[in-house]
C-alpha cells in the first residue's frame, strides 16, 4: 500500500476518490454524468459507496450538456471524463456552463503522476510530453482549478473548488491522476460540510446602497422590475418574488429570465426584449423612470439585437458582485443582502398595473381556419397545456424565441442557452434535467428542432437506459430554420438528412416505455394535448411534429429584423 | 462596398473567402467538412464556385474526425466551424490530428471584427468580451495560426498556414470574421501555387549523415528496417519501398505503421510491437545489430506498453526534422533526402530472410470446431477477404489491436488512432475516408465496436446523405470491452444500452442503397465473405456482428499483460 506511514497518522483515513465523491453528495449531487475511460475507471468504483449513481452517457459533449441540465434543476452537478480525448470533447459544454453561470464540477481522470513527471509517451497525449496542455485549455472556462497531485493539499483543493463552483455558479476543473485515487487523506474533515454561504456584505456599505436604492425608488413615478438570468443562477428568486409581492411593481422578465417569476401573479407583465417585445410591454418598460434590473445579461439574443431602449440614468442594476445605481458603481457587494433589506424597508412605492397579458393566439391565427401548425399558434397553445412545476427546455433555434409567447404556470423551470447558443444542447440538458426532476415527480418537456436533434441524438438512448420520462417535441421543418432566417434560406448547407424520428427510441432499445406520435395539424395537436395519456410523465414520450417550412409564420416580421443589425452582410428575406 | 479605394488598385480583386477556398482546391481538397453556423454561413456560399463540395456533418466533433479520415487518404483536408460553440466541439478531433500528424485546415467563422474590437456581448461568447479565448485554446494543438483581421496580410497568412499544415503535417487554425469574408484582396497571387516542397537539407550535412548511416549499415551483420507512423505522415513511403527493394533487408512495421509497407513483399516480416509481437518477429528485431527505424512514435499502445527491447546503440532513427545515429543527433535534417541518398549509394548489405509470416488462424482455433467468432479467428480470416487498395479503418478498442493479425494485400491504407485513441473516432474518419476514396474507386472498410459506435453514430446519416458506400463491421460485445480488460470486467460502467444496430441506417434515411447483415457464427462469416454482393462497394453496407463476450479469446493472454506496467492499480484478470 502506498503512503503507509502517513496513513497511520490519520484519524479517519479515507481514499481521495471517496473524499471527493462524499463532498459531491454533501452538496446535493446524487447522479454523476460522464463517460468511462481508462484513466477514470478505478475512481468510478467508488461512486456507489458514496451514494452516487453513474449515468453513463454516450459521449462527453452530451454528458457535459446533461450535467448542465442537471445542475440547473439540482443546483450543482458533476461530470467525469478521461484525460485528453474525454475532457476535450466536453469543452463546448463546459464553456457554455461558464458563459451561462451553471455550476459543474468537471473531474478529469489523469495518468499516474510519475508518468506525467517523466513525460512518458502515453496514449491520449499529444506525444510531446506536455501533460498540462489540456488543463491550460480548460483554465479559461473554469472559475477554479484543483489539480490533485499532492496528498497534503488535496482536501483543501477539493473543498475550495466545490465552494467556488457553488458561490460563483460556474464550472471548476479537478484533475485526479490514477495513483491519487487510492491515496489516503484525513477524512475527519468530512464531518464539517463545505461552507457554501455567500461572503456577507460589509454591513455599512450594504446599508448605504440600500439607502440609495430606496431613495430613487421612492422618488420614481413609474418604477418597474426587470428580472434576468443571473437572478436564477445566483439564487435570489425568493427575494425577487418577495420584492414583487411587497412592492406590487409591474414585473417583467428578459428572455433568459423566463421562469424566474410566477407568471400567474397579477404583477407579472410579460417578456421584455427590446423591439422583440409586445408593444404594451415595451411602452411600459421603456417609459419607466426607474428599472430595478436584477441579474441582467444584456446579450444580443437576450435583447433582440441590443434594442433595449432603457437609459442607465433610469436603471439600478443588481448583480452577484456589484450594484450600480445610475452611473454609481458599488463593487464587491452581493445583491442578495441588498434586495432583502430593500424589501424589509420598502415603504410606499408608486405601483402601476402591468399591461394586459397578450400570451394568446393572435386573432388572425384563430380565424384563419388554417390547420398548419405555426409558431404564432403553437406557443400560446402550449401554455395552456403546461402544468405547475414543469421543467421546460427549449433548443437554440426557433423554440428559444417561440417560448417567449408561452405563459408559464407557477414554479416552471425554464432551461435554454440564449447566450451560449450551442445547437444540440437541449437534448443532453433534457437528460440531466429529467434525471434531477424524477425524484421530485416533476415533468420534463423539451422542444427541439429536427436539425439540432441530429447533433446529440444518442442521448435518447441514455434517457431510455436510465428510465427517464421526458416529453420531447421534435419540431420538424427540414433543416436549420433559425439559420435560414439569418442567411441562405434555400441554401443546401441549411438542409439536413431526413430521419425517421419517431422510430429512434425503438432503435435505441426502448420497449414498452415508449410512445410515439406524429401530428401535422392543429386539430391533432389539440386532441393530443387533451389526452390524459399524453400528459402522463410516467412514460418516455417522443413526438415528431412535422411543420412544413412554408407554413411557418414564426418571427418572420417581428423577431428576425434585428439580425441585420449584427450581421455584417445583407440578410435575404424569406421568399 | 467596403474597401472601395483599395479594390481599385487590385489587378485581380478576389473576395477573401474565394481566395481561401481556391487555395484549398489547389492543394487537392475537393470536399469540405463541417457544420453551418451563423458566423460561417456567408462563407459557405463561396464553396461551389471554388470547386468544393460541402459535406454537412451532423456535429463538429464528427466533422473533425471525418476531416482527419479525409486527410489521411487525400493528403490534406479542411474543416469549417463557427465561433465558440462549433470550434470547441471539434477540439478533440483537432488535438487527435495534432497528436497523430494529420494535416487539417480548421477554418472558424467569427463575429464581425468591429464587434470583437468593441467587446460586444454576443451569443457564442463567454459574456466577458474576450474574443481571443477560443483561439488560445486552439493554439496548443495547431502548428500555425492565421487570424484574418487585416486585408493586407490575409493572403500571406493563408498561404503560410496551408504550407505549414502540409509540411509539418499537423492542423492549422484560421479565423474568418464575417466582415472579412467579402473583403477584396489581390487574386493575382493565385496564379502561383503555394510552395509545398520540403525545405532542402544542407547538402554537406546531408552527405555527412548519409555517410555515417552507410558506414554502420555496411558493418552490421543482421540489420532490419522498422517502419512507423511518421513514415506515412511525412510521406516517405516511396523511399521505404525502394529501400526495402534495394537492400532486401527484413522489414517490419510498428502497429501505427501498418499499411506503410507492401505486406505481400518477400522482405516483409510482420508487426513488431515489443512483447505483443510474434516470438519469431521479436527474436529477429531484438537480436538485430542495426535497426533502421523510420518515423517511429514509441508510444505505450504502439510498443505494447514500452516493451521494445532494442537498444539505442543498435538504432538509427529517421525523422522529419532530425536523424539520430546511436546517440549522435543530427537536428534540422529531413529523412526524405537522407533515405533517397542511402538508397542510391547503398552497396552491399547483409540481408537475412524475414521470419515466416504467421498471420494465419492458429491451429488450436482451426481444429476447435467452435463456431464462436473469436478475435484469434477473425483477424487472419479478414486478411483473406481484403482486396488491394482497400482503406481499412479500425476503432480504438479491440479492433485496433486485432488488426495486427491481419495481413494486408498491396496498397492498403490503414487508418486508426493508436496514439490519441479517442473512441468513436473511426466512424467519423470512415465518412471522410470513404468520401476521399469514392473518386478513386477504392473500397472503405471499418471495424468498430458497439460501444464506440454510440459516440458518433449519427455520422452514418452523413454517409447516407453523401451517398458513400463503406462496409462497416460492428463488433458487438455489449460494452466497452477494451476497458473491461483494463479495469472493471463486470462493472456496470463498462456496459452500454443495447441498440438495434442493423436498423440504424433505415432510421437515418437509407433506402435501397443499404443492406444489413447479422452474423453470429464462423460459418456465417465465411459465407458472407464469399458472397460477391457483400464485397461490392457500390452499396452502403452495415453489418452487425454479434460476438458473445464470453466467446472472445482476443488478447486475454498476449495483449493485455502489459497494461499492468502502466496502470497504477491492480488489474483484475478476466474471470
Amino acid at each position: 500500500m502506498p503512503n503507509d506511514i502517513a496513513t497511520r497518522e490519520l484519524r479517519q483515513p479515507v481514499d481521495i476518490a471517496e473524499y471527493l465523491f462524499r463532498r459531491l453528495h454533501q452538496v446535493g449531487i446524487r447522479s454523476v454524468h460522464g463517460v468511462p475511460g481508462d484513466y477514470n475507471l478505478v475512481a468510478l468504483d467508488y461512486l456507489p459507496k458514496c451514494g452516487l449513481k453513474w449515468v453513463g452517457n454516450c459521449n462527453e459533449l452530451n454528458a457535459g450538456y446533461a450535467a448542465d441540465g442537471y445542475a440547473r434543476v439540482k443546483g450543482i452537478s458533476a461530470l467525469v471524463t478521461t484525460f485528453g480525448v474525454g475532457e476535450l470533447s466536453a469543452l463546448n459544454a463546459i464553456a457554455g456552463a461558464y458563459s451561462e453561470f451553471v455550476p459543474i464540477v468537471h473531474i478529469v481522470g489523469q495518468p499516474h503522476t510519475r508518468s506525467q513527471k517523466d513525460g512518458m509517451l502515453l496514449h491520449h497525449t499529444l506525444g510531446n510530453g506536455d501533460f498540462n496542455v489540456f488543463a491550460r485549455m480548460s483554465s479559461g472556462i473554469s472559475c477554479a482549478m484543483g489539480r490533485l497531485n499532492e496528498t497534503h493539499e488535496v482536501a483543501t483543493l477539493i473543498d475550495n473548488a466545490i465552494r467556488e463552483c457553488w458561490i460563483r455558479s460556474r464550472p471548476v476543473y479537478i484533475t485526479l491522476p490514477t495513483d491519487m485515487i487510492v491515496q489516503k487523506i484525513e477524512g475527519d474533515r468530512l464531518n464539517d460540510p463545505i461552507d457554501l454561504t455567500l461572503p456577507p456584505n460589509d454591513p455599512e456599505k450594504e446599508d448605504y446602497v440600500v439607502d440609495v436604492v430606496l431613495r430613487y425608488l421612492h422618488a420614481a413615478q413609474r418604477p418597474v422590475i426587470l428580472v434576468d438570468a443571473c437572478a436564477i443562477r445566483h439564487r435570489v428568486l425568493d427575494e425577487v418574488q418577495d420584492l414583487m409581492e411587497a412592492s406590487r411593481l409591474p414585473t417583467f422578465v428578459a428572455p433568459m429570465g423566463k421562469g424566474a417569476v410566477d407568471e400567474t401573479h397579477k404583477c407579472y407583465g410579460g417578456v421584455y426584449a427590446g423591439t422583440g417585445s409586445y408593444p404594451e410591454v415595451r411602452e411600459q418598460v421603456e417609459s419607466s423612470d426607474l428599472i430595478l434590473s436584477i441579474g441582467a445579461i444584456k446579450s444580443d439574443f437576450n435583447t433582440t439585437g441590443f434594442t433595449y431602449r432603457i437609459g442607465q440614468l433610469n436603471t439600478i442594476d443588481f448583480h452577484s458582485n456589484y450594484v450600480r445605481v445610475r452611473y454609481s458603481e458599488y463593487p464587491d457587494i452581493n445583491m442578495k443582502g441588498v434586495l432583502r433589506k430593500v424589501i424589509q424597508q420598502l415603504g410606499s412605492v408608486n405601483a402601476q398595473p402591468p399591461p394586459p397579458l397578450t400570451n394568446t393566439v393572435p386573432n388572425e391565427e384563430k380565424t384563419s381556419g388554417n390547420q398548419a401548425i405555426t409558431h404564432a399558434w403553437l406557443w400560446p397553445t402550449i401554455g395552456q397545456w403546461l402544468k405547475a412545476n414543469d421543467i421546460v427546455i427549449t433548443e437554440t433555434g426557433t423554440s428559444n424565441f417561440g417560448i417567449w409567447e408561452t405563459r408559464f404556470p407557477p414554479n416552471v423551470t425554464a432551461i435554454s442557452q440564449v447566450l451560449w447558443g450551442s445547437i444540440g444542447y437541449s437534448l443532453g440538458a433534457c437528460q440531466g434535467a429529467a434525471l434531477a426532476a424524477k425524484e421530485h415527480g416533476r415533468r420534463t418537456v423539451l422542444f427541439i428542432g429536427d436539425g439540432s436533434l441530429q447533433l446529440t441524438v444518442q442521448e435518447l438512448s441514455t434517457m431510455i437506459r436510465n428510465k427517464l420520462n421526458p416529453i420531447i417535441f421534435v419540431i420538424c421543418n427540414e433543416g436549420y430554420t433559425i439559420e435560414r432566417y439569418i442567411h441562405g434560406w434555400d441554401a443546401a448547407y441549411n438542409d439536413i438528412q431526413p430521419w425517421d424520428i419517431k422510430s429512434l427510441p425503438v432503435v435505441f432499445g426502448a420497449k414498452d416505455q415508449y410512445k410515439g406520435y406524429r401530428v401535422q395539424t392543429r386539430d391533432e395537436v389539440t386532441k393530443l394535448c387533451a389526452s390524459k395519456e399524453f400528459a402522463d410523465s410516467s412514460l418516455l414520450q417522443v413526438r415528431g411534429w412535422f411543420l412544413s417550412t412554408y407554413e411557418m409564420s414564426f418571427a418572420a416580421d417581428k423577431r428576425t429584423s434585428w439580425w441585420s443589425s449584427i450581421c455584417p452582410v445583407t440578410m435575404p428575406r424569406r421568399p
